[in-house]
């Protein structure tokens, strides 16, 4: 969708843009799902801070996608500020889902945090 | 992610399921970079209806894919009518950008649209 | 805010909108932070599909509410299917937290569904 | 429903929490309404910065709300970024929607945004 856009994106590493959306969206799907797969292991009393911090991250992914979808009218302070949250959510959440790496969603999960991590705070870098 | 859940997933068609759920992540996707991308053209008078059904189609798979995210405590009835209000909502902004295909995000959103519609269409079939 | 809107409403009753707009976002405040509760319990294994419930209904609220909020280029069909999935969340949501009436966060947040189902449906009535 | 958390809230200030958790939700309903609002006035073109502005801010004070209302494995650094983005969304909001205060669309919702972004800074102060 982003080639589509009919105005100008401005300066933007459009690479590092779309990369970064892809990873929140593919992120929030990852904490949606190893929320709940948490709830259905036999123990989730020791697994809910996972669940809480899958949660957390799964809401911060969804709006930062949804900012970085939008190009019209872009304010740079809400970029960068809800960039910043959502690498902190995805930090806490890969470390907190890295201690359960012997349960698979929370490995999938922690691989797909790291992952958002680093393109969040990539494109916070490239913004300048 | 799918694969990695730890208890039964009943009988439900795994591959429909799974399907369905990233339709409902593309569209809303697409929906919300079509609402912005709208906004963006000369004359978002003319468009004003197109953004308005972008932004409830995106918020509303996004609900969808998060319920079918979830499959511990499965309520048939709650999975069954968001799916409905997902199709029912796919298929008028597919109606809507339809009508602007001259320009690729309506024409792309209006196509993902539709796809997710009947994907919405073909879990409900399967699931009875 | 409804009385800011400048365009005609349509024959919409306001009284029974703007009461069903507020229960959609008091009941998914209510949700989420009984899912959270639930989660803090300790014993969140028999609140597995509680705190699930909490979720799917609390995302489907927002959604609503978030439909219910736009009046431009409205459409029928999606207000009325998105009402029906929100009823119908609420009352699953309603009567699972009614079975753990004994916890105050439950008993709260299953008047607070009850409430927004009954909104839900009596808006759908007057939209006829 | 912050009364009913049955483990312990931390030396958190409750007033400062429940009074930002009730302004991020009310500046959300707020935004969305504005958005709308604004889509529906003759001139959508010259408000088109303003209606992405609403759209960002809705989203981000949703996150935060929710956020928020989980105290369950609490993650201090999760909490004071979304709270940050939150606050650096309501101030852009608020400036923008304070250009068009003659519409009592976006006079209502500059105020409510204002709200938000000093209900945001205050809860972060009282985090230390």
């Amino acid at each position: 969708m982003l080639a589509t856009y009919p105005a100008d994106l401005g300066r933007v590493d459009r690479e590092k843009l779309s990369k970064c959306i892809e990873e929140c969206i593919a992120c929030a799907q990852a904490c949606t799902a190893c929320a709940d797969a948490c709830l259905s292991e036999g123990m989730p009393a020791e697994l809910a801070k996972c669940i809480r911090t899958n949660m957390d991250c799964a809401d911060i992914c969804n709006a930062t996608a949804s900012v970085l979808s939008r190009h019209t009218g872009y304010d740079a302070n809400i970029t960068r500020t809800i960039l910043q949250a959502c690498a902190s959510a995805c930090k806490a959440c890969a470390d907190e889902c890295g201690r359960h790496t012997h349960m698979e969603h929370c490995r999938l999960c922690a691989e797909s945090c790291r992952s958002c991590e680093t393109a969040c705070n990539d494109l916070l870098q490239a913004l300048g």
